[in-house]
C-alpha cells in the first residue's frame, strides 16, 4: 500500500531527505502563496518561477518576467503583483511567465527539487491532486509551507484534507498524518470559525484581506495541478 | 498575560533560542522516559542525571551510578535499569542516583539547559505542573521529546493537556499550541483509543508494554516535579 506522509515544515524536510527521492511532493502555501499559483494557472498563466529571494526576483523582473513578490504578508516595493489571488485573475496575464517570491511558499518548493514530482497543492484544486495521485504509484509527501519554520493550522489542515480523501488508498505511518487528518475532521464542517484564532488569519485580518482567507478555503474550484519542470511551474490539467 | 508555546521536536527548537531564555521549559516524553522519571522522584530516587549519549552513560555507571539506557524502545544491554516506569516503583532505589539516556526524552532535557528552569512533565504530575507554573511569572515552552525529530501524537497531546488546564491565564500565540490544544479537546475521553493508530503505540504494542502506556495515561498521580539544576533532575514538591 502507498503511504502518504506530513512534513510540518519545511524546517523538518532534513527527515525526509531519504524517502523524498522516491515520493511525489505536495506543497502547500494556502494563504496564499499556493493558492495565488493554482489561480494564476487558472486563469491562463504560462508558467510560474518560484524564487526564494527578493534580489532573484529583481535580476528576472529586469529580463521581462511579470514579478510578484511578499514579504511578512505584504506586496514588496517595486514589484508587479501581489500575493493576493484576485491579483491573478487578469485578462492580461493570460500567457505570461511570472517570477515570485513569497515569504514560506516558493522556499517550499525550491526546497522539494529532488522529488519524483513537485505539485502546488491548495483547497482550490484538491480533487485534481487527489485523481492525479491515485494514477501514481509513489508515495506522497505533504509539505507544509508553515511560517518562517514554524507549523501552521492552514496549511496543516490542508494535509489532513488530503488524506481525508485518500485514506481508503493510502496509509499514514507517521503522527504527523494522523494529527494533520484528525484536525481536519474536527474542523471541516466550519474552517473559517475554526482557523478564526490561528496566527496568520490574525496577521490577515490586521490586513483586512478576509476575502482572500474566504476564496482560499474554497475546496475543487479548478482543475488545474501546478507542476515543477526544471526551474518552472508549469500547469498541467487533470 | 504570559504565553504558553509548544515546541513539537527538539528539531525545531532553534526557532525559540531567544524566547528560551525567558521561559520556563516543560519537556515531556509521555511513552516513557519522562512518565519514569516522574515516576522515580515519586518513590524516593534522589536523582536523575539526563545523558544524551550510551557512552556518558556507561562512565557514569563505573564511577557508581545506578543507570537506564533505552534505544529503540528497549533496554540497551549492560545497564541496571529499562524504559518502563514500574522498574522505577523499587525500594532499593530509595535515595539512590541515577544515569539515564533515552531515544528522545534525555536529548530533549539537555537541549533546554537555556531556559529559566527545565520541568519534566508528564500526565502523571500535570496537575502539580499547572500549580507550579502558575505562581511563576515567566513565560511557557513545552518541549515535545517527539521520536526522532519527528512531532509525535503522545507529546504533543501532553502539550495540549496544559494549555487546556491554562488556557485562562495564559495566551496561546502560536499554531502548534492550537493544534495541540484542539488534539486534546478532541481525544481527552479516550486517550487509549486516539492513540491507538500513532507509530510510537504501535512500536509499543509490538514489544507487549500495553501495561505501560496505560499507567503513563493517568493523570495527575503524583505531586513531584522533577527541575533541572546544573546537571541533574532533582524532585521539586509543589
Amino acid at each position: 500500500m502507498k503511504t502518504i506522509d506530513v512534513c510540518l515544515t519545511p524546517d523538518l524536510l532534513h527527515l525526509h531527505t531519504s524517502s523524498l527521492e522516491n515520493s511525489i511532493v505536495v506543497v502547500a502555501d494556502v494563504f496564499r502563496a499556493t493558492s495565488c499559483m493554482v489561480t494564476a494557472f487558472a486563469y491562463g498563466v504560462n508558467s510560474i518561477i518560484p524564487v526564494a529571494t527578493i534580489e532573484e526576483c529583481r535580476q528576472l523582473q529586469e529580463r521581462g518576467f511579470l514579478t510578484a513578490a511578499e514579504r511578512n504578508a505584504q506586496k514588496v516595493e517595486g514589484f508587479d503583483l501581489d500575493n493576493s489571488p484576485f491579483s491573478f485573475m487578469n485578462e492580461n496575464l493570460i500567457g505570461s511567465n511570472i517570477a515570485m517570491t513569497t515569504t514560506n511558499g516558493t522556499y517550499a518548493i525550491t526546497r522539494s527539487r529532488n522529488a519524483v514530482k513537485v505539485l502546488v497543492g491548495s483547497f482550490l484544486n484538491l480533487d485534481a491532486i487527489v485523481r492525479f495521485l491515485r494514477g501514481e504509484r509513489y508515495d506522497v509527501l505533504v509539505l507544509c509551507a508553515g511560517w518562517k519554520g514554524r507549523a501552521n493550522l492552514e496549511d496543516t489542515l490542508f494535509a489532513g484534507a488530503l488524506i481525508e480523501r485518500m485514506k481508503d488508498e493510502y496509509m499514514v505511518p507517521e503522527d504527523s498524518g494522523l494529527m494533520a487528518w484528525r484536525l481536519y475532521v474536527q474542523g471541516q464542517k466550519d474552517l473559517v470559525g475554526y482557523l478564526s484564532n490561528s496566527s496568520h488569519v490574525r496577521r490577515l485580518h490586521r490586513l483586512s484581506i478576509n476575502k482572500d482567507i474566504m476564496y482560499c478555503l474554497q475546496h475543487d474550484l479548478y482543475d488545474v495541478i501546478p507542476v515543477l519542470r526544471g526551474n518552472s511551474l508549469v500547469s498541467m490539467e487533470v
